[in-house]
């Protein structure tokens, strides 16, 4: 299970304004309280500053890695800015990037950095044609993602495969399509990791969180084994507990009662 | 989808005491509220009644019905008791057995009963030899209880096998071989139903609700399609409906929403 601290993301609009206002302390606090809170990454992205996304991702960067001693997930879809970040994160820990996709410029574009950086890659079901709409459309760009970045030397254990998530609220069958990739992905690439993002399953609809939530189970059920998600939300941190401990993978319950004894569950019973 | 509710059943304090003072003003209550909650059938269990279960049965039977229109669920171990149950039942509705096995006494005194009222019958997979510890036996077992039940004329859509459900705080892998168990009954047998109840699998630890609703989204998502549970409790149908949309199986959302309009999520986001 690999956590990645989703909240650094300019699209929020404190972090936004606190980018945005070269406000250190207010990213700091946020970095710290996702460490806290059990992140194993954190997530890097500054895609709304259009003008100066390398500076402010060279700044963001700088600055989480003065309070927090985990690895970056750099998150930009521009290769120049990902390597800018790869490049002010330092080799003290393996970096992620966030994202390559079978988009033939892009591919080629980000699997040099992967290479020289060695990093983990997040890897989108999606090529030149856009976001298929059929589990086995995404498992066939799954495929040939895995087997064009091993080939290039990319260890298996080292890319984690986006089924992509599409709200249910369009489509009847969206969430039932990403669980599929990511049953599709596990049976054929065993050592290949999932990770997804979780809140765009509830977009248009109320609830989001409980939604959200529920979403998470469902595709830990069927072998997402990381996320990207807000790590200091009670409620889904728990809901992630007791499922992985339900599904046979927290051993003697361990982390669970642990959790349980930091009073994680006392109010989302 | 099809909801059993379990609240009617003497190994709960009040529901033990009403039936000891035939006190039908309460077991009337019960019955209402659970119907009003969405519940398909009633579970009529006495079991604890040993002296008199027959009667008891009989007694809570007619008192049900006369607030309520759903089909019964007459849920013993003793085929004379389910005998009597059935009749008292009347043939307005289709009943439902709790349970067969595929215990050789057991499976041969109940089934007649099956064939003779036409009754969804609750096929527990286990054996002469107990509960069985992994998938593959209960797997094993599912398939000579279809066999047998199919072969003596019981409709595949009138079967609904129970995977059996033990606690994670015995037994790390205890959920997982429920849930491969459900997979694996489905994969063989498409048309027969899986149906279990969920309070077994959080004995012994703490936040039982919880692990219990997770557990459920957990089993919806390997293809169980029917559950014996308490439909008055909101956070647990909230759950359900809400993973019930996730999978595709709720046009629009329809029921999700309406569930929302309804005030069932208030309390639990």
């Amino acid at each position: 299970m690999l956590i990645v601290g989703e909240l650094i993301n300019s699209s929020r609009k404190a972090i936004k304004a606190a980018i945005d206002a070269y406000d250190a302390e207010t990213i700091k606090n946020v970095a710290k309280a996702q460490a806290e809170a059990g992140a194993d990454y954190i997530d890097i992205n500054c895609g709304t500053f259009v003008q100066d996304e390398e500076k402010r991702s060279r700044w963001l960067i700088e600055t989480v890695q003065e309070v927090v001693e985990l690895p970056l997930c750099l998150d930009s879809p521009d290769p120049k800015v990902l390597e800018a970040g790869l490049l002010a994160a330092g080799d003290k820990h393996q970096p992620m990037i966030n994202s390559i996709t079978w988009e033939k410029e892009r591919f080629q574009a980000v699997l040099p950095l992967v290479l020289q950086y060695k990093a983990k890659i997040i890897a989108l079901c999606m090529g030149d044609g856009g976001i298929p709409q059929t589990a086995s459309e995404r498992v066939e760009i799954a495929t040939q993602l895995v087997e064009a970045l091993t080939a290039a030397g990319v260890p298996e254990d080292d890319i984690y495969l986006d089924p992509l998530v599409q709200p249910i609220s369009s489509a009847d069958e969206a969430g039932l399509q990403t669980l599929d990739t990511i049953r599709g992905i596990k049976g054929l690439f065993p050592k290949v990791h999932c990770i997804c993002g979780l809140s765009n399953i509830s977009f248009g609809l109320p609830n989001r969180k409980l939604l959200n939530r529920i979403f998470l189970v469902q595709a830990m059920s069927r072998g997402m084994d990381a996320y990207i998600l807000d790590p200091t939300d009670i409620d889904l941190m728990g809901t992630l507990y007791a499922s992985n401990a339900l599904l046979g993978r927290d051993k003697f319950c361990t982390k669970y009662l642990k959790a349980h004894r930091k009073g994680l569950y006392e109010k989302s019973i």
